[in-house]
């Protein structure tokens, strides 16, 4: 209630809190589901309870993109899940290239949720030649020397960084150098970027150390470590 | 410096700020890699630009479990990283069991990161005929019939999520009754457990879309879109 900036002419993507950014995407899986389940209209309250923050958050955390909801109506299921897939930039298609085709680059490779949403890795490079030339959900694992011809002929805009450590840094310079504009970064290090360029890093090993800080924390509320 | 709650006698693990704990991975990352580069000592300021905060941050944050740094000396890297260790529960053996071994559940088992610091996959679980049997990293996928008789003989702390999401709460369901105490999801949807339970979401969907949301950010601030 208390932001309301309504549909001004200004850019409505800038000065979006960081809390709010990160709740869009559950906003988004919440209002798939109701889509799939053919829900029409849901009101600030329940949505709330969805999403475990009370009803003002969720008027005000969606009155920052426009007021999509109506007194005593709530909102319309699927226009707002419409207009939050063009906030995420979803359902229009996102190219990217993904380098290191291990284990990992190859499960997020088959991960049909990414593509359904409209991001579609379009090719994978590897330095390895016992890995390049291996097919991955219909691609052929190109050599990573072809990275820059690539992307020339065909620009991506999203990098996806399956390498070990040490090659990350390298790596990300030359997917900026052909004209990455964001990198998805599954390395466990940290790799620097240009302003121009966006960085995501998913550090699998810290989600298991706070895990285990957790644990540790409920067993010391039991007593049972010092 | 505004904190210093000291080594008192009272629990150090309780009441320490969300902010911090997720910071402590990332501590633990850095010193790991000072000590493998044989680094003794570092200050607080030059832990801080490593961190990207400011250096009176990095003493607040490390005087939360105790002062290990000394004045004009800085902090002794592997004694502080033994103590954030500690804290983490890193380096004491943490039993897990992984449900769900398509490719994702693989790619987890053979992350070799995870048992170097001591987070140990001791079993495989899923419920496809085709995938029963087969070994990964050693490990032979058993039938998800067996995981309740397999953890009362062999009890494990955590339990790993990688079935779809349509399975996921019923799996959870099913470890928290055979005794697991962490639920690490990797399934993409939110799961309840109850309160004497931990539990640590890893939506990598989540993350692409927020890398996507600030891409068309950056678009628009460049004048591109609207």
């Amino acid at each position: 209630m208390s932001v309301g900036r309504g549909k001004g002419e200004r850019n409505r993507y800038n000065g979006i809190p960081l809390a709010v950014v990160k709740r869009l995407p559950s906003y988004q899986r919440l209002l798939s589901d109701l889509v799939a389940k053919e829900v029409e209209r849901i009101s600030s309250r329940e949505l709330a309870a969805k999403m475990k923050i009370n009803a003002s958050q969720v008027r005000q955390d969606l009155s920052l993109f426009g007021s999509f909801g109506q007194q005593g109506y709530g909102y319309r299921v699927s226009y707002l899940l419409d207009e939050i897939n063009k906030i995420l930039g979803i359902n229009t298609k996102t190219k990217m290239v993904l380098v290191g085709a291990g284990q990992l680059g190859r499960a997020i490779t088959n991960y049909s949720n990414f593509a359904k949403r409209g991001f579609i890795i379009e090719a994978l490079f590897d330095r390895d030649p016992e890995v390049i030339g291996k097919t991955v959900n219909g691609l052929s694992v190109k050599d990573l020397k072809e990275l820059g011809t690539y992307l020339k002929a065909a620009p991506a805009e999203i990098g996806i960084i399956c390498t070990p450590a040490s090659a990350a840094q390298e790596i990300t310079d030359q997917l900026v150098a052909s004209g990455i504009k964001g990198i998805w970064n599954f390395a466990p290090t940290v790799v620097k970027v240009p302003e121009t360029v966006c960085i995501e890093h998913v550090h699998l090993g810290e989600s298991l150390m706070i895990l285990s800080f957790q644990l540790k924390q409920k067993k010391a509320g039991l007593g049972m470590t010092k």
